[in-house]
């Protein structure tokens, strides 16, 4: 299937609610339609490690009788939800991908999760995360070609939901596993502002945030703002600022157009789309600017070329001793590639986070005297479409990044940004998004962009 | 025995150097005379929930043989110490005084735990913690009296210090549970600046440090000092600041004497003890300003009348998802003091939270004022001497603070402020802790403040 952004559509659960209200549809059979489509699609897809049917179906059930009844909990009531496995459930499994969590079964649930449970969505599946979040990838495929990566590390979060099987589901982002994934996918997805969705016991990283993926605008913003209204942000913030219901379509003023670090990296005919989707956006009646326009813009994107390095190290410093733990616990119970990750960390001197944190705070500092300019910015999500990836194989050396380089998401995550990826573009049959991205605690607005940008521009396709 | 902070002195670690060094002595025999009053005292003291002695023999030995060579791996290379049960180690489990991690044993290090190994410390012990480092305490006595609390939630840290089983322990604060516990046994401890000491993977409080109980300046100051210099602060913070050796005996010019909130709760010798103390520090050429004497001064004293309210919402609400999740699991897996602290947290809202929040911020920003007119505040550690507690009895109505109340302890905790306690006074011949607390990230500072207190000023004994 060659996909395109301006014919293709999959599950979304906002449009459901008026057949929930008036009884011609029921939250259980929406989970039976979703069980249908993991059938079909999970044996080549690959995207859930676990699912609790039984469990949903008695939840679904149950928002049924509050819909029948006209009381549901929220306008998520009955959605069927992905958790990627780095966040804990109570009532499956927790393996964040990795050998030395295999059966790890606590039966905690994460902050998110318990809020989630109590806005009546439907717990029903965890989605494949790349080890840890790190590099080494899980079996999950593209949906549009399971020759290809989905990317990564919130990979079964981002495919599932692409797929059809899930109308929503949490990603996490360190780095650039949810809007990568968002992008290699054709998922709408939030990767929100630092602290705004309550990470629970999850805070061991100063810059993770749990994020939203959907099909529709109003899902990933409703999912967000009906965990952010019970569980709040993280500790010691305030959490996601915004209205209940989605934000209204807002045309911006004035977008910074970031080529960024990864530019040269991308095929012409990523380069051409992007050329032609900003081209719309102009066309549309938005100033798109570059950073050659104005000091402040070009001392961002000079900043932001650094976005990677620093980014690394700081992920590499915060989790070392964890890594270090899991990797001493055996031969197998950590991939190489984390062995790497964890040999880099270790190399690492106090003096190197510091530098790291002086780094990002720098970047953070011109990334707020750029929004004097500007509104928000408009980037890639991804290096083009996604590459073909189909496991290490004996005798070839092993790709460092199979799930795809993060150089597109990078300045977003050093930035505590808010960041809406949106599938904008097709390059060879393949999704590319595009992201819009914001000040910090700009969720609600960078949505209402998202959604404008959605309704008015014509997505750009090539290849 | 009649305590005598005039007299009474402990097991300490730093003056054993010389003789490590010249080889008279040897942190294997240091480590086996800890291990002697271990023996005698644990019976009575419960301060160990858990001991790697073989591994620590190996330790010491590895240690001996660096001291032998001249080439030990810091200045608390070969020292025992003790791991407060709420922090992850490889080497035993980790209970956090808990029913639902009973046999919990990740073998995972906390980062701060991996630093010390990588000083050459010796992890020789796990402490007692009150359950979930809350109000349901362990079975730890006071080493002064065994009918009394020794304070919590770092019950076992304090004790076994104060006993002479450890020179040193780590310890950990969201309320009162370092400070507090230190008062009561006489402890040294630093409670430090919010994010001072890398807590690894436990970040789920926006307001927990991890601290030091010792018996001397030096060895708190250098525990604290070896293990920032290996695994700085936490996730996204600078960490300790201030030398690697002990900062030198520092006098203050002006300090706030504070009563608190707590001052209606204390007995009169505690007070005329308190007093008489201030009187000394004064005698040394201090000036003790009162809260009436400067309107910036008495602002603050206000806002941390109600300190505790607002430490305890933000305990609760942070802490609420692994409570229920806990409570989940079975009508044993929480005590009832727990069960009665999640009632609390999950009447909350996030209005609720975010109304603690501001209360939090409004007390940092009256304590910045404040710190343009004095160096820091002096304040008791605890409210008078440790209480008589022995445990629930049925048919008693339960205390709900069976380790003592916070009260004491509160404003650092909101405040962020580095706090050390010294064994400055006595009363009725058990131990009382005095505190003094100074701006975020002086650390340093007050410890410097505190070798002076305990120079310069003749403690108070009342009763």
């Amino acid at each position: 299937m060659r996909y395109d952004p301006r014919t293709f559509r999959s599950l979304t659960f906002h449009d459901a609610l008026p057949a929930f209200r008036e009884g011609s549809d029921t939250p259980r059979a929406y989970l039976e339609r979703c069980l249908e489509v993991i059938e079909a699609r999970e044996p080549v897809l690959r995207a859930l490690v676990a699912t609790d049917i039984e469990g949903s179906r008695q939840a679904a059930d149950a928002s049924a009788d509050r819909w029948r009844a006209g009381r549901p909990l929220s306008p998520i009531d009955g959605m069927p939800v992905g958790i990627k496995d780095l966040l804990e459930t109570r009532t499956m499994p927790t393996e964040m991908g990795c050998e030395a969590f295999r059966g790890n079964f606590p039966k905690r649930d994460n902050a998110a999760v318990a809020a989630l449970r109590e806005a009546g969505a439907v717990v029903l599946a965890k989605t494949v995360t790349s080890e840890l979040g790190g590099a080494h990838p899980g079996p999950t495929t593209n949906p549009f070609d399971p020759a290809r990566t989905p990317g990564g590390s919130s990979s079964g979060s981002a495919a599932a939901v692409a797929a059809g099987m899930l109308p929503a589901a949490i990603g996490s982002q360190v780095g650039g596993s949810i809007v990568r994934p968002a992008g290699y996918c054709g998922n709408i997805a939030l990767k929100p502002s630092k602290g705004a969705i309550n990470r629970g016991e999850r805070q061991a990283s100063s810059q993770s945030v749990n994020g939203i993926h959907a099909n529709a605008v109003e899902d990933m913003w409703r999912m967000a703002a009906e965990i952010a209204k019970r569980a709040g942000g993280d500790p010691g913030h305030r959490g996601l600022a915004g209205p209940a219901d989605p934000p209204p379509p807002e045309k911006p003023r004035r977008l910074l157009a970031i080529e960024g670090a990864g530019w040269s990296m991308i095929d012409d005919a990523t380069k051409e789309a992007f050329g032609r989707l900003l081209e719309g956006v102009e066309a549309a009646g938005v100033t798109v600017l570059r950073p050659a326009a104005d000091p402040a813009l070009a001392a961002l994107d000079a900043e932001l070329m650094g976005a990677s390095a620093i980014c690394y190290a700081v992920i590499g410093w915060e989790g070392r001793w964890l890594y270090r733990s899991l990797a001493d616990q055996g031969p197998d119970a950590i991939s190489f590639r984390a062995r790497d990750t964890l040999e880099r960390a270790e190399a690492m001197t106090v003096a190197d986070y510091h530098a790291a944190l002086d780094g990002r705070e720098a970047a953070q500092a011109a990334w707020a005297r750029a929004l004097e300019t500007v509104d928000g910015a408009l980037m890639l999500s991804c290096p083009g479409p996604a590459h073909v990836w189909s496991g290490d194989r004996p005798g070839e050396p092993p790709l460092a990044r199979p799930t795809g380089n993060a150089v597109f998401n990078t300045p977003a995550s050093i930035l505590f940004a808010p960041a809406v990826s949106m599938p904008l573009m097709a390059v060879g049959g393949l999704p590319v998004g595009v992201q819009v991205m914001g000040g910090q605690g700009a969720d609600a607005r960078m949505t209402g962009f998202a959604r404008w940008l959605l309704e008015a521009v014509e997505p750009a396709v090539a290849g």
